[in-house]
């Protein structure tokens, strides 16, 4: 490596140490922090997240960076050294357009309305925490403006988690998926042979499913000596270097699914970042390619995996065993109709496959609607509730299983939402690839074997951080671009299948 | 508040955000970090530990600190913004003296020592951890040398724990102590009835011991929405400003004492940090005078009040409650001497009163031979063996219960260890005051009612943070200054009685 990019490799290791600090803070203020914490703990958050962009920002990294640049020139532009200053150049530039200042009340802000979100979560009103959510949306409009010119409001909000990605192309995908998809939920209501998943809604011990959960984890190759799990209002995923990759769970004690699909879910986010090439460690490469990818992981995992017959072939005994009161008399065919039951829920995280892009479709436009100024903040729930209604036929009994079912927007991540309808058509177009690479692949699963599954996913996906964008990553492992069509393809045959269509 | 105090301390409220993020990091290496987070932690700590130190020796800060001096130049000199410049200062200087890379390759190596530590202690062999402790020492070495010139090699060290305080001094006291200690340990071996403490050493549901030492630490007063206890291999306080402040313990399944006592220390150490001042948060009167007051608020709540008869009277029935197969039939006297039990113990963490300052006063001896250079790291066991068997009669079987049972050599902090003893001190001095102002102290602990002890101890010490250095407020506070006479006063009344001296 040339001086001039180990210099510019120092400078960013210095704004990752201090990023990845924070991270761990945020971690500790969703699974420990006592509550007493939350003032200080912003004050920290705030000064760590300052500090991290001054250090990004600073002339003495615009330098490195120029000289970098010019130092790997000639270099193949497909080489880890020209990846690596091409993704330092999109963060510095990125981060010259926004103001230290913003960074650090953002994040003061942003920890500081977490508690209120939790909060108004538990005692399920909305009130609370509508104040917090309004300065966040003007903050975040705020932010958008440092971006302008844009094509749209929502532009610049995007492409911080989808770099290269469009409101438009958003749109437009959505428009695609949204008539399919209402479409195989009436037939499925209208015409499908009807489920019943009280199998899965009994009591269930939580340190068993906590036990169950650990060993499925395991099984998938979730490296504990280099992560962990916890517990925590809402499950999340949270790494700081390939070495320290962590999830957290929670648990509904009459209803299985929750905690189980979490965990393959959060495990799936987590051998993805473990997965990383260790040398991109504390350096502008080491993050995954973007959200949708990395949702790809997690939803591959937790549906095309967990949810299918293959996989309970391997885990359904281990399972009965564990819950033989609640499962012991019940057939495999059975439980795996109940796992796939496809329902017009409230909550998201719980959905079903056929449901799910649904929720987000219409936080996506809710979301529009707040930053185009076109929707009051004190008229989101209604709006919320109204939209669920015309979406999934059901209006939320009140606003901790509506509006504040999500972290999301206490932690001002707004444009984050669509990248998980995006993950999972990304998901299914890599499992389309995988199938012909892997033509035994379901026998592999059904005997609990996981090692050929995840070792292509490293080859294929993990190890290269973000060293390819989202979609040049999908062209250079599939062939094409970002395409609805497997995900489509899988969901008609599979619930096709399931209801009898 | 003038304008230049208010900008000094806003300057100070970041170094403490980022010296009180560090201290997330390292209390999340000690209880929940996985294996693999090792090095990303080192890199993480090292580098908030150099831009603490960068921000508070730089250029602006001198100037904010000159700015502000003459700013309250006229105020009262016992006034929160004399004291807190005053103390500023302090920091100021002595930070300068020091090179921010020095600290950053401290930290990173402490930080690298830490596990490496640990698993010498799991494996019983000092030669794992030989050569990061010969590089802390060699490190040490050249941190003195920053401070030169001095009277004594280690008092740079000391200083820094123990504000004012120098080698000299420390030696005194401990030649008064050693002789008087020596002599009523050998009196109570040679001449005492002897106690059995069998009842302690039976076994001990964990969880149940978890739940009693919680259902104590709150009782005594220590806040849990203001902290938490968590699990670690050495048992320690955290802080991180008022609101959050959090302990650890250690379980011995076939030994009460541990756990039991080692919460009421912590606890005692986290309700000093949890009393002082709101006011003082991120700022630099907002940590402890010195670690001597720290540790007499540890060492006063497990041992002048925990293993008191008083406090016995209030919590036996429940622990007898709790431990009805190994208690219930043990009575009040009995339970008091066996947790008073005096014996020439290995370990320092739970070493009776009569004996603990022994322990100290061996490892500063030692320190002070690392320090000078007369004796080598590879001949640390075999001189802490014979200076043990010196000192109290046994030799340790091994290095895990010898000379790796302490964490502190491994984080670097030499000079520490002798605060412990003084800590002793401290705490009896305070003591006898308190039993001046409240006189029936003994009859309200034997009821369970901690309220007034711990009011006296928040109104005279607590709120105080660093505002004043430890002579000066253990003068305020009892009218003089250090004194051994009430420490021995309490020793030989206590044991004499225990074992009808």
């Amino acid at each position: 490596m040339g001086k001039k990019l180990e210099e510019l490799r120092r400078l960013f290791g210095v704004v990752i140490d201090i990023d990845s600090s924070a991270g761990v803070l945020e971690w500790d203020q969703q699974t420990y922090m006592p509550p007493g914490g939350a003032q200080g703990r912003a004050m920290q958050i705030a000064t760590l997240s300052r500090l991290a962009h001054e250090h990004l920002v600073a002339e003495e990294m615009g330098a490195a960076l120029e000289a970098a640049e010019s130092e790997v020139k000639a270099l193949d532009p497909n080489s880890d050294e020209v990846r690596l200053v091409r993704k330092a150049r999109r963060d510095f530039d990125k981060a010259r357009k926004v103001p230290s200042e913003w960074v650090a009340e953002f994040r003061r802000m942003t920890a500081l309305a977490h508690p209120v979100w939790e909060k108004a979560r538990e005692k399920a009103d909305f009130a609370y925490f509508q104040g917090p959510l309004e300065q966040i949306v003007e903050l975040r409009r705020d932010y958008v403006d440092f971006f302008a010119p844009y094509d749209h409001v929502y532009d610049p909000l995007l492409d911080d988690f989808e770099p290269g990605m469009k409101t438009a192309d958003v749109k437009a995908v959505f428009d695609e998926l949204r008539s399919e998809q209402v479409a195989l939920v009436r037939e499925i209501v209208d015409r499908g042979t009807p489920v019943d998943d009280s199998v899965v809604r009994q009591k269930f011990d939580e340190q068993r499913q906590w036990d169950f959960g650990v060993e499925v984890a395991k099984a998938l190759g979730f490296d504990f000596q280099r992560g962990r799990q916890d517990r925590s209002v809402h499950p999340f995923t949270s790494g700081f270097g390939t070495g320290d990759v962590r999830i957290t769970t929670r648990f509904d004690p009459t209803f299985l699914n929750t905690a189980l699909f979490g965990t393959m879910h959060e495990a799936g986010h987590a051998m993805y970042e473990q997965g990383i090439n260790r040398e991109f460690d504390r350096t502008p490469l080491g993050t995954a390619s973007s959200l949708a990818v990395h949702e790809s992981q997690s939803r591959m995992w937790e549906n095309l995996v967990g949810r299918s017959q293959a996989f309970w072939v391997a885990f359904y005994p281990r399972l009965q065993e564990v819950f033989a009161d609640q499962l012991g008399s019940v057939n495999l065919d059975d439980f795996y109709r109940a796992i796939n039951k496809v329902e017009r829920s409230l909550i998201r995280v719980e959905a079903d496959e056929a449901t799910y892009n649904l929720h987000i479709m219409l936080r996506f436009e809710l979301e529009i609607a707040m930053m185009e100024g076109t929707l009051d903040i004190a008229d989101l729930p209604d709006a919320w509730n109204a939209k669920f209604e015309e979406f999934l036929g059901v209006v939320p009994p009140d606003d901790a299983q509506g509006v504040l079912q999500d972290i999301h927007w206490s932690g001002g991540m707004l444009g984050y939402f669509p990248t998980y309808a995006l993950g999972n058509l990304v998901a299914c177009q890599l499992w389309a690839k995988i199938a012909e690479d892997i033509p035994d692949l379901d026998r592999r699963i059904a005997k609990g074997e996981f090692e050929d599954l995840l070792g292509w996913l490293r080859e294929n996906v993990h190890r290269h951080g973000s060293k390819f964008e989202p979609v040049e990553l999908l062209t250079v492992v599939t062939g094409t671009g970002l395409t609805a069509q497997p995900y489509l393809r899988y969901l008609r045959e599979k619930f096709g299948d399931i209801y009898n269509l």
